[in-house]
């Protein structure tokens, strides 16, 4: 059996009853996704998941990357890898027809992402960032520039990256300083950027780096940053290769886990690049990129944690040790209710951060393509919405999940041969990169909550408000579930309600009870989705026989969520209406 | 400045306040260890922390150790600072004069271990295991025994061992299948065990294995195992070594952390030892030494937490980044209110699972010289309820705590050079060696509540009770501390007359609310020993101006705890509460 079995019937069962596949494929453009033709993609991806790039997991993590005269070199099976992918066509799978994708909907590559991440995370952020550049050069580039670029990075013959971060810039983009000097109708960047995942890299013939960077009479600040596409390879009009251009990796991290992806140091150095959308206005571009960015990194929360939870429950069905009560002689570890207790925990969170993922995903495909304008509004202000939340709540709880991964094997766990501590290295970074969970809970609560005075918050509570009608239509079978969800949404309202009677009185308020808010909400979300799942389970087991199996451990495992999880809500709720006075209290020396 | 600086400051505050130093003085044969004494050897321990020890920490992780020949050899390094170690008595501070040590109490041995582990949790350990393992031969050896290894493993310059793991038996002592055949008066031994931290080195001249074995006419299960102490090299009479004996390093494990220590696979192959205690009893005397380990390695949670917070204090004092509301101009990190918040969540469940851990330890000083029967008594049942609890309870928070501080380094703490990482993965095995958390629970439910009808966790409760009135006598002051204490307190009776009400019904359920149990006890300890701090601190600011500083960050750390951290015990009642049936409910095969 290979290491990792994408989840296929789960995540059908996602799509279809919880994202709505149905509504998107009345959308103009997705008509032909229908659920046979989304179930025979997934199935295909998931034997090239399980069969070529699951075993690249260990290899990478083994071998690393490494640099020579400012090339980097990855693990040669990455290499093999990356062309099976290609030539199979995976890289735009969700890519629009016209730029040579596709055409599926981003819910539909949102499952086929989650494989490629649990199958090997370091192998797989490649082939995402690349999709990100092509979405950037797709709205916002030349079409000189599209003509010659976006083909090859929608099929992912070429690559793509996002250069931000600089030293003395980090999460604080208004500090950018590398330089871009007109030159004809190019420009010539200078300037040092760290931590560019697959910076540099021996898979693709050529990297088109998206490069934040300041024209020589840009204003201070955020407001004066530009983007450009910066080829590693110049490339001529026939979009043959030329001559290197000037950008090198000067080096590539040593890091707790992704070995296999390289984290390069890139310098530019007079590199001759094109400018993206209009002077000054990069910020914007980027954020288009990185919006959806988020949305993959949070759903890597969500792949890290399925992976370790396969090699868990794995252990534990095979494992002998001790004696289980109500069993006779030695009993495998599964049959404990603690062990139970740590794989219930992993599942039931597992299932909720997947749903609101490729939930929120489904948004993406509405914003894309719905007509009607109010629904299309609707659509955009719950993406909004909800990315902060799918990034950094799926981050922080695929973390608990891989450590209790690690923790049921016991001391086996802590030897790196076993894997499971890889999961542990791995996941660690997913709250980190593409804005960490500090970012993304100062986004929620200032863009996303208060900006719009919580209209989109609102419309939020209120659509869970509506399941509870549908958990009383079932009656006794989904009580605690409908009791825990309820409780859950009240915590909700009350700190919401409290927020916006105090968060005036007080500047430090949304900054100190940020994270509080976003993991209330992310808790209410997945509480939320699994009751909808649980709903949706007891019609069919009304309805008919088939599936019970799988049908009864929806609900057990939306039971489990309401009475084991979801009661945090009211802890983070008191920990909200506390305020900011004791977090910011003492004077730097008191620390 | 060094990496690591000793807090001796809040070290001494809850030896002298929380813990009692006083009335421990009081105890026969601790008169000598007064405040000034105690701060001294502090300050003097801190020393060797900070400049011989904390060094080491790097190294270690990098250079690891290796095994030729079946003898283990760690970094040169380890081996210098080891030798000083030795030489300055520190190895049996808190063990008996009559052992050879220097009598101080375990309260004061529980600081200086907190020292040397967080200066370097892999070197730390090998005298840690020394200490358990003279404490066990003093307790259960024979005169000869005695005589020959008890001054030199007390002193350090012989190290000890606890050899119990085997393949197939883990956790579950009852399968262990080593034999160990009479010949004359010793006994051979032959088997394999894995796991055996620091189970060859070259540290030192001779290594005391204490290792459980089965005689040949040994019933089945616990009951059939014996103790036996097992030399590396044999002992003539005089004291001097012998020739090898034959037990050899297999292999070591390649590890997720504690790099610096070796985790060996260990052959006894006809293997020459001494019975330690009587035949058959082997459980009882490793359970002696096992607890006080016990409460070691939950101190290994509250020791690297602390210095993953003064790293990432550190870090947030100095970087530059983004601009905190209220201040012009780019500000270091330490103003944004998301990562106080993170620096305050480090900061309060430092001091409150120090606080447990050292509380817990004077229960140890009563224990071993307290003349009063029934005084001794009481200790003994807090010392049982609280060791499991500061086993797990400090590890697991320890593990967040670990994470919180790389998460403060942003992208750096990913970069292994930087070292945030390294906690993050040493920490890991701190709820699994020594009895995962899983067991620590069970322990807790079964042996310490359930089997004395919850007698030692009521007079637990009381206690706490009873700081209600002293929080109360400080009127507005500490308000919010009295009303969290209160609650998080109402939350653990509820949950207590729960399982009393209810365990009875249901096999499964001691199992299944375990952990909840467990984290719920420790959450509240904590509450109730910064709850101790700030009444302390109050009656100081009350009585005059000295220390103001220090006195009101004691308030202001309860307060945060009370309301961030505190609120979590109504969480873990309703788990509780919620019974067993969701964890229970699913087959093997519906996971």
């Amino acid at each position: 059996m290979p290491d990792y079995q994408a989840p296929v019937k789960d995540m059908m069962f996602v799509i279809n009853e919880l994202a709505g596949l149905k509504q998107i494929t009345k959308l103009p453009g997705f008509e032909d996704a229908t659920s046979e033709l989304v179930e025979a993609v997934l199935e295909e991806a998931s034997q090239l998941a399980a069969e070529v790039i699951s075993p690249l997991n260990a290899i990478g993590d083994a071998k690393g990357t490494r640099v020579e005269d400012g090339q980097v070199f990855v693990a040669e099976e990455f290499k093999a890898a990356y062309q099976q992918f290609v030539a199979g066509g995976w890289g735009g799978i969700s890519q629009p027809v016209e730029s040579g994708g596709q055409g599926l909907p981003a819910l539909v590559g949102m499952a086929v992402d989650e494989m490629w991440e649990s199958a090997s995370l370091a192998w797989s952020i490649c082939g995402l960032l690349s999709q990100g550049a092509a979405r950037a050069v797709a709205a916002y580039g030349t079409d000189a520039l599209r003509e010659l670029v976006l083909e090859k990075l929608v099929n992912g013959e070429w690559t793509g990256t996002m250069v931000l971060t600089e030293p003395q810039a980090g999460s604080d983009l208004a500090a950018v300083r590398t330089q871009a000097v007109p030159e004809g109708e190019e420009y010539r960047l200078t300037g040092q950027k760290i931590f560019i995942t697959y910076g540099d890299h021996d898979m693709a013939d050529n990297i088109i780096h998206l490069v934040l960077a300041r024209l020589p009479d840009a204003p201070p600040g955020v407001k004066g940053i530009s983007l450009f596409a910066v080829p590693k390879y110049l490339i001529n009009a026939d979009r043959s290769l030329g001559e290197r251009n000037n950008v090198k990796a000067v080096s590539v991290e040593h890091k707790l886990g992704i070995h296999g992806s390289p984290t390069c140091v890139l310098a530019f150095d007079g590199s001759l690049g094109q400018m993206v959308g209009k002077p000054n206005h990069g910020l914007a571009c980027m954020f288009m990129m990185m919006n959806h960015a988020r949305l993959g990194v949070g759903l890597e929360g969500v792949a890290i944690a399925e992976r370790a939870y396969q090699q868990a429950l794995a252990y534990a069905k095979e494992r002998v040790q001790g004696q289980a009560v109500g069993h006779d002689g030695p009993t495998t570890i599964i049959k404990h209710p603690d062990v139970r207790r740590m794989l219930m925990q992993m599942k039931a969170n597992i299932e909720a951060m997947r749903a609101i993922a490729y939930v929120t995903a489904a948004e993406l495909d509405r914003v894309a393509a719905e007509p009607d304008e109010a629904r299309k509004a609707a659509a955009q202000a719950r993406l909004d919405l909800m990315t902060p939340i799918v990034k950094a709540w799926c981050t922080e709880t695929g973390q608990i999940l891989a450590s209790l991964g690690l923790q049921v094997h016991g001391g086996m766990g802590y030897v790196e041969e076993t894997g499971a501590a890889q999961h542990y290295r791995d996941v660690r970074i997913t709250t980190i990169y593409e804005g960490t969970t500090g970012i993304q809970a100062g986004d929620l609560i200032g863009r996303k909550i208060l900006r719009d005075r919580g209209e989109a918050l609102q419309a939020f509570i209120a659509d869970i408000s509506q399941t509870d009608a549908e958990l009383a239509r079932h009656g006794d079978t989904l009580t605690t579930i409908r009791a825990g969800l309820k409780d859950a949404c009240q915590a909700l309202s009350g700190a919401t309600e409290w927020l916006f009677g105090n968060f005036s009185k007080d500047a430090n308020i949304p900054g100190a009870v940020s994270f509080n808010f976003l993991m209330l909400m992310g808790t209410v979300a997945g509480g939320w989705q699994l009751a909808r799942a649980a709903v949706t389970a007891a019609d069919y087991l009304n309805a008919d026989g088939t599936d019970k199996e799988f049908y009864e451990a929806k609900i057990i495992t939306a039971r489990f969520y309401a009475e084991q999880v979801l009661p945090m809500a009211g802890a983070y709720r008191r920990a909200i209406e506390s305020g900011s006075e004791s977090t910011m209290a003492l004077s730097e020396d008191q620390f």
